[in-house]
């Protein structure tokens, strides 16, 4: 019985969160140690049920860089970085879009699927939702590697509207009818503030941003992130994660959390608890 | 951040529940010590108001008996009750009215938003909500006790399409305008009928229902229900609340929980786990 | 038949009354002998249905002064009144809630149900309708003597919009949970400013704002009942209602009338006759 | 003062009447006298006008015979009927379908819009609401004569929908796109039917329906009408009324009203009077 | 099957067309031979609903001059112009409503219905559509010769919500009731602003706007346009047509085009191709 | 001009074939070399966006056979068949995956999107659309070969109501999470069942069901396709299509045609055109 009133209190505890999270969409950058570990993996797919339960508007946005590496490996070709983005020809496009599209995406949903939530997977061409243009910046030739140009959110709204949970791969279309690779973490900045969301987390496998002595920074406003990208504090793959973070935050964005998806139901601990965990970016 | 994670994993632990209940109407029957003692008012108000954000529907109707003996007393008025029911003459039923409506309908409905919830106090006035008339089987000059006619449902659902919740007072009037002091036990069941309820909770001072050896039965089924009141095990004060638990099941509730409200969060713990609490009556 | 003609013709004469009506919102003050003749009582409340029949949508707003001295004294408490505003201890406080909200407010329901309409009393508790604050200019310790410090007019709305007619109890509650009695005149102000009244409507015993010389003003504006109240000319009585009139007509409602509510039928003389009753005021 | 407190007591009296038929549709069969004397139309729509405002839905079929026949002479052309019936050739079937729609409907709705209603004429071919077919079984060649196949009465219920007003002209169209003439008192009853009107109220230039002696029958079940018929007391005018009444009545029209359109606001008179006028013809 | 194939091939070659005008409104001003050709009847109905099939939102104004001619003379009454502009007496109104909205705009509907469509007829009494006042400026008498006041666009929103056509016949009512006879481009092009149309066609006898040199002006800025008038090198039947496509621009419409009807589907041919048919005025 | 005229005549011919679908859902089986020529890709997207344009609702279902074979080639698996159906162990079930969700339905969307249209990609997965169970018939060990179970056709509903054309991947999961590759020709089946289709048409490589001595069938009712099984008229290739289209039209879909793919556009020719093409099967 002690047991069990513990378990009241605690869902008690929970109230002022749900409350203040009530209607509010929380778009969820999904990657690391928790899309690969079976049990992390289950913990997430609770989470995120749950939060549509009590009312929340979860939308997923994946990445899937290893599962990429492994299945090119199998067919033969070797993946080649530059400056830790992929390069990606016609043949390597395909296989990103048959591995995230077909295998990863769709692993998500079964797993929200078997909570009892309700996944729909989309890739940024279902219902035009990324219109993508091609990287141009770069000194190499990097193939179908694109940014976002524009988001439709029109298949979000349809899918929220009634209790389905969208599941995002970061491909995206340009007007000619080419797909392109877009990093996830940008793709989720872009959704979080198209579709106005309260919140974006992005799920890492490291405690959150360090400062220059290592030591975890919890909360660093816009300013200060911009100031330590400058020094070079922020490392190459924190990297993207802190530039999707800024842009949100800078078109409307209320928050950004950086957390440590190693730490079970570390989701759900960000919103359910008022210290939260990780790294939080503010205006 | 151990203590975190037991949180989390709560949390989740409830998911089943939470979607076994999602959009399901439950109607409460709220009385006895749940009512006045400080910290178990709170505890009631705060299971409520977290119903109705995981999404349920909880539907309250109270009773107020000692409340109304204490006001009368101090009008000069005797208290008289014939085989447990009170003697309700018209100043009686001034007073019941004033008390049941004016205070602690009231006093439920500040409890409630006080938790981030709105509730809407009732009468069965309120909305021509409950049809009465007046009891006649007694051979006793019984005055203003009255049992349902009917129960107009409309003020009920418009309330709950809007995210406001139900406080009902045990009152209703004939059709000529006389009110009835109507057991807040038998409200409770033909509301919980009429708004084809999921479940009805009777919150009583017992741990539920007893066998003839003083032992709590876990679930009765409506035929041993019926054979126990024959056998005379049901006492005098379980009697209504056993007889509004029956009429219900008939009428097609689900299930009725009769609960221990002595137990802080009595109403969460028989709804959000498994083995429930008290006794189950069921079809 | 003539009379049938007659009959008629009356109906035909109220058209244009009606058209200019139609879907707007009135408030009504309800108060003094309108609220004590049993004959006014029913005229009364057959004018509401009549309105809420025809399109309009009336609000009750209801006092109860005379009736909340007589219980205290039945309980044995003298009424105390400081500069015609009564002195509220928390028992006193009690007594007042239980009378207006237990007691008038369900009365005034009932009758508006027995004339064929759907009466739903409401305290600003209800759906925290009146958030209040505590009165602290005055130089003496009123007690739980409130003003409305906010209203959320949901539940009005969401009444209004199922052909309910809710009637409403003066008083509020503050953040910590505290009642307040508040002066329903006030009171009827704030909430027909809130939900943008086409008129307010305050029922009195007086005939209408006399001048000086003991003249009715059939009309007033703005100005000149400033002017009026500096004067002196009008009495303490009337004060709040002219008040709760100009503060009205500055928040955007377009008309206050005061009107004698012991003439039989007052309310629909008012707003079914050309020349209206009572004194006008107008921005 | 006293001829307002009259006025006020003459609504109050027609309230029961108002809740009676609130949210009903009636069909009027508007012809004779009131479609002719200027004072009996206006007091016509009037009557119509008020009927909407107070929550009915009227719907308005007309007839139009005299007028037709004058502007037949006027172009030259005899009218010729067989048994009461308008032989009905190609060029007068072009007659009818002017005056009728061009003229004497808009005629009606400019009426209604006077007295601030909003009405909207129709003929059986507008929203295809009247299919009809050549009624064969005379032995003569009567041309342009139709009965009523079928009503689709989706734009009337889109109409009615939005606060309009619809004003029938009794002609429809086959599926060979050929234009008929048909008795409008057939037109009401089958509209009334397809709608399921609460009543149908013919208009005529009579009492109401008449005994063997002359005097006037209130009240007339189905069978007794039947058996009038039969007897031949239902004179040849009376007829296609009475004919119409019946078929209304079989087919769910609660009941038929045949009144004396002479009467000034007979409309209101038969809706708002306990008596009621003219003769009722019941199932 | 090359047969079948070349229809393929058409219909996708229409794609874009209706791809741009889904959704949209199209007012079309109906007249000259495309009215009075049987073949060409056809087909404009053909187009209608198709257009309406398709997705886009047609509203029909009919003219009818030489109707009104015709029937006045059959009736004896000489047809009298100044300016072009027919002199309406009280006898010659009621022939122009007569032959405008109870034969022509009848005919109409029954076009559409055979096709397929629902069409709606509509005066501008019907909904209160057009408020019109007396044309004063002339120095002649020109009787009831109205202009548009205000369109009330009220009862096009509900047709076409329900999937009807409405057509509209050209004939106004002022707040005193009399009835006023405009000119039916003008009516289409404040139609056309009123609803925000995307498009106004005005269907006439000739090519389109010829320049001096009698060759035809595709496209023709406002500016142009006045230049134009001003130079007089539109002529007198023109002049209208020219004046309600220029305030039409101005009050919003994207475009208008004037066609020439006499072409078999002028309509289809002017929305469904690339270069269009005509001459198009442009803001 | 005159190639204008008879393209405006084509529309025109079309409009009974939009009519009569209008509104109504169509289920199509794409396959086959309409999914591998170029051309044939884009003129079937065409007709898909055409068709969603004029008031239909397409829904498609893609196969894939040929390119799950060529990426386990790639892959070094060799595909095994048994009686036609592949076996289908769970590394194939992943390619099977991985080729049908991420590249094949991606193609067909963007084909669709490049057309105009909105494709939103689904496998079974999303939205729990396909709950399948493992085929146990055989005698063999065929792995992840499932057949429908179930069709929860909410997200159809959901997509078809916003404008969205969804596109579905023949692949289910069960209870446990396993993933099952099933027949696309059964799903088309058994989504036209649950979605109530008007029509399923079934896009093949041949010119449709041939008789003994291999002459086309235009038309087969189901007894007749039954004694044509048991006859072993119908071959291997073509059987799960007989067998999907028999199952629909038991289950209530109206018609199913077989048609041949390889003719241009002969998806719309079968919808727009009188005498069809292929082989229709009826109940």
């Amino acid at each position: 019985m002690n047991r069990l009133l513990d378990k009241t209190k605690t869902l008690i505890e929970a109230l002022p969160y749900i409350k203040a999270f009530f209607g509010k969409t929380i778009v969820v950058k999904y990657g690391g140690a928790a899309m690969i570990d079976p049990a992390l993996k289950v913990q997430f797919s609770e989470d995120i049920v749950l939060m549509k339960y009590v009312g929340m508007n979860p939308i997923i946005v994946h990445g899937g860089g290893p599962r990429i590496s492994q299945m090119m490996k199998k067919l033969g070709k070797e993946p080649k970085f530059i400056k830790g983005i992929r390069v990606t020809d016609t043949e390597t496009m395909e296989i990103v879009e048959m591995v995230l599209a077909g295998s990863l995406n769709k692993e998500i949903v079964a797993l929200i699927n078997r909570q009892g939530g309700k996944g729909v997977g989309l890739s940024g061409k279902d219902g035009a939702l990324i219109q993508a243009e091609r990287v141009k910046e770069t000194g190499h030739e990097m193939g179908h590697v694109g940014h976002v140009k524009e988001i439709d959110p029109q298949i979000l709204k349809t899918l929220e509207g009634s209790r389905f949970i969208p599941v995002i791969s970061p491909i995206g279309m340009d007007s000619d009818g080419h797909s392109y690779n877009i990093n996830a973490d940008m793709v989720a900045g872009t959704v979080a503030s198209a579709v106005c969301a309260e919140k974006l987390i992005i799920i890492t496998d490291v405690p959150g941003i360090l400062d220059g002595k290592g030591r975890l920074i919890p909360t660093l406003s816009r300013k200060e992130a911009q100031r330590l990208i400058k020094k070079g504090t922020i490392n190459e793959g924190m990297l993207p994660k802190v530039s999707a973070a800024l842009s949100s935050v800078e078109m409307g964005v209320h928050k950004v959390h950086i957390i440590d998806g190693r730490i079970p139901h570390a989701l759900l601990l960000e919103i359910l608890t008022d210290q939260g965990i990780g790294t939080e970016i503010i205006a």
